[in-house]
């Protein structure tokens, strides 16, 4: 391991980094777990050259590699432990080419989302992925989570925005994967199968993103207060089933809401109060937020519209308000399954059911328009606590029960690699890690995450 | 090989076809390459297990297995030859579910695109992917191949358009692969691995699709003559830039145009005249085919436009006369390079240098929205002659060499294999190759294409 360490070292000189701060910084993302023990070195890669040096290194002493970007993962996948060089790719952050005339642009993996389209703006451009993170969260890691968000439904998820990507092998090697051209069929899609590989078959080290324009008109808000969660469902239904499309739907449920509420000093909501948020963008967003308003109207809610993007902040303050709210009163887990929209109401009913039998509170958000449950646990300590892992093996049987998934976005990471064979099926699990041994024969890079059971 | 027959009629019956009309036709699809000697069997699947029992005996006589749909595939891919099973899925043509409220069908892969569609249409829904093959084609064919067509620049191509896939392995395990969710990151992404995978790692069974509810509104259509195809592809770059987004936007340049009158009897255009039919729909479509006049008049082209769908499918039925046009005069290999937009020009530049270089006469169109260009090679006999290999050689590299692909949307099949290499380097195509070995160890599935050089 002092082997390791005086090669990387010999390397890579100063971007090696051993002070304890850093080692122990590299044990943890956002999820609450942390790895057991420090890694050999964080490496602050800064260029191409620095990640194969690294993974030559690595590959060359058997070494394990975890990539990290800026550690706000939420399933414990980036996080480094004792024996593994921590690679950190965050201060590869130049955007390096911009073309408005092919919608696309070229970056480094370190760029966190909000700076890459604060840069874009100037060129009326955006890249559509917006986790709740996206201030804090590295394209890279959307990339290698295949990261969603809250304008999925309208506006897609990453794997819509990536063209190509460049990517640093197990053994060193650079391959170029995808295209700069809108279409591109030549032999397998291997930019796909990196999107949400969670560091398991190769360090991104540069993306082609396929870039919108940014959408003209207003932003219009919808606010809409259900009696019960399964109403505030059955709205969020009808807004589909209107053939209306909103940029945001967002669902949260009485216990949500009401420590929202709690939390910013409000009057208490009525009980089994659930609330909609919407918003409308383009050309059309005023028609289409008044007509969202008569069908939530219609579907029973008590509803605020707003043309102005001000009021509407203020209206959607109470929804981002929601994990400060929980963070108030313990430590979150964040949960990420996803349903067929039309199952949401069951998957509300089964939460309420998981609620009863293991005695816990899961106040839960939905990305409403694409049938993404946050449910939430929240805890006291260091350490989840088993009846909190009971409910949560409840929940997500329910999901893939409803045709749903685990993981909507967050990925699997360590939190959840003791239910990836439930979901995928043993044949299906066992192909997927045979993949993975294609790219890294030696089983070096993030080992212990995603395929382990 | 007898022994091979004796156990595919045991388990399929009357299901194994022999006839000589059959195995004839099982060697070629409409690429004009024809697979040498004629296979064993075509065995016409009905059902999953029909599917099974095939590669079950397959794997267990190691017998090569081409799958095919409907065979309009223009690479070779689907050629059954000497020694091969024909596993035909065609009809396997169910629709098992249609779920408006989810904007999802799980369909067999027999069915055409054109009768899935029509028996969406009852829904208000659609499936966009629409290949110009589409009343012919399968969606399972569409699938493997990735296809694209005129739509994709507006509504995607057929990777935007799979949620799930069931899928039958070389040793005849069915797999369950992606979600009935919107989103879902559970492990890697086989569905996207399977799209345009070209009958190498397994056989598409059934797929989940996400369908688009029909668009309200008009279909405006404008037609734009120019002096010269440059001047054709800076008007569709201008339409771009503004910031426009037509439904379909078709480039025709001089030798496809003057075909195309010479087939229809009309006046001969003027020496060198382009042209682009452009489409907009929605609930803006007369707005934006007026705004689309407006720029290509601009940009120096003669235009015409309607509002009237009727007037509109006139002016496009010159577009669709390209290939019967071509046709008329010999034998035509219909090429499929895809640049980035920005590039288009040069591209059309180096078809210029091209004909000249190689004494051929290569009529190109183009979907220009999204920079896939259709060279043809027109010439007589059975066997494209060499002088086209070497232009089409030329061709392929240079569309590389603009940041573009071999194949925008045909796939690599036989016809295209020897020149993946260059496209993907040595060290991609040996991973793909790999990958395919994880799904297929024998390497009986569709040996001989795509992976070979
Ligand atoms: C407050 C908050 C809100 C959030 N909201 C959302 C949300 O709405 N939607 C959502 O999807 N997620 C959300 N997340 C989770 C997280 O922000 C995303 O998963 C994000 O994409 C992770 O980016 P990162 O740079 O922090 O990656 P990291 O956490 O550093 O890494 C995540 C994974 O990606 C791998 N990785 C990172 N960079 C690379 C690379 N260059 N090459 C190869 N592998 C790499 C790591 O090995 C690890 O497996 C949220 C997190 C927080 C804290
Ligand atoms: C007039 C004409 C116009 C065309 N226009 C277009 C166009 O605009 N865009 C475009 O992309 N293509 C176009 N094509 C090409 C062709 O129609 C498409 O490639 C189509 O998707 C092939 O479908 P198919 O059912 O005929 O597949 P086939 O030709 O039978 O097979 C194609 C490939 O897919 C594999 N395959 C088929 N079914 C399955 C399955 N169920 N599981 C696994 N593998 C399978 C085969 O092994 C083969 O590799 C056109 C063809 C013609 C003749």
């Amino acid at each position: 391991m002092s082997d390791v360490l005086s090669l990387l070292r010999e390397a890579l000189g100063p971007r090696v980094d051993t002070s304890p701060e850093s080692l122990d910084a590299a044990r943890a993302d956002r999820s609450g777990h942390v790895a057991e023990g420090r890694p050999i070195a964080v490496v602050y890669a800064e260029s191409v050259e620095d990640v194969q040096a690294t993974l030559r290194i690595a590959s060359a002493t058997a070494t394990p590699v975890v990539t990290q970007g800026a550690r706000t993962g939420l399933a414990g996948a980036a996080n480094a432990g004792a024996g593994e060089i921590a690679l950190s790719v965050r201060r590869m952050t130049r955007i390096l080419e911009v073309r408005p005339d092919d919608l696309l642009a070229v970056v480094e993996p370190g760029l966190l989302n909000a700076e890459l389209n604060a840069q874009l703006a100037a060129y009326g451009l955006w890249w559509a992925p917006d986790p709740a993170s996206r201030d804090i969260a590295t394209v890279g890691g959307n990339i290698a989570t295949g990261a969603g968000g809250l304008l999925c439904a309208k506006y897609g998820v990453v794997r819509d925005a990536v063209l190509g990507l460049d990517v640093v092998l197990a053994d060193g090697r650079l391959v170029r994967l995808g295209h700069r051209s809108v279409k591109g069929v030549t032999g397998l899609d291997l930019t796909a199968l990196m999107i949400g590989s969670e560091g398991t078959l190769g360090v991104v080290v540069g993306a082609t993103l396929k870039l919108r324009r940014l959408v003209p008109g207003d932003v219009c808000t919808v606010a809409a207060t259900f009696p019960s969660v399964r109403a505030a469902a059955a709205g969020s239904a009808a807004v589909t089933a209107a053939g209306l499309q909103p940029a945001i739907m967002e669902l949260l449920d009485a216990a949500s809401l009401d420590a929202i509420h709690r939390h910013l000093g409000l009057l208490a909501p009525l009980a089994g109060a659930s609330q909609l948020t919407v918003q409308t963008d383009g050309p059309a967003a005023r028609e289409e937020a008044d007509a969202v308003a008569a069908v939530l109207t219609g579907a029973g809610g008590t509803v605020a519209v707003t043309h102005d993007r001000a009021e509407g902040e203020r209206l959607f303050a109470v929804r981002r308000a929601l994990l400060p709210s929980l963070q108030a009163t313990g430590t979150v887990l964040v949960e990420d399954v996803s349903v067929p929209r039309s199952r949401m109401p069951e998957m509300f009913d089964e939460i309420v059911r998981i609620e009863r039998e293991y005695g816990v509170a899961i106040p839960t958000v939905a990305h409403a328009g694409d049938g993404n449950l946050h449910p939430n646990f929240i805890y006291t300590g260091d350490a989840v606590p088993e009846v909190v892992w009971a409910a949560a093996d409840d929940l997500f049987r329910a999901a893939i029960r409803l045709g749903g998934t685990l993981t909507g976005e967050h990925g699997i990471g360590v939190l959840k690699a003791r239910w990836l064979a439930d979901e995928l099926g043993d044949d299906q699990w066992e192909l997927q890690r045979r993949i993975t041994r294609v790219f890294d024969p030696q089983g070096i890079l993030n080992p212990g995450k995603v395929f382990t059971r």
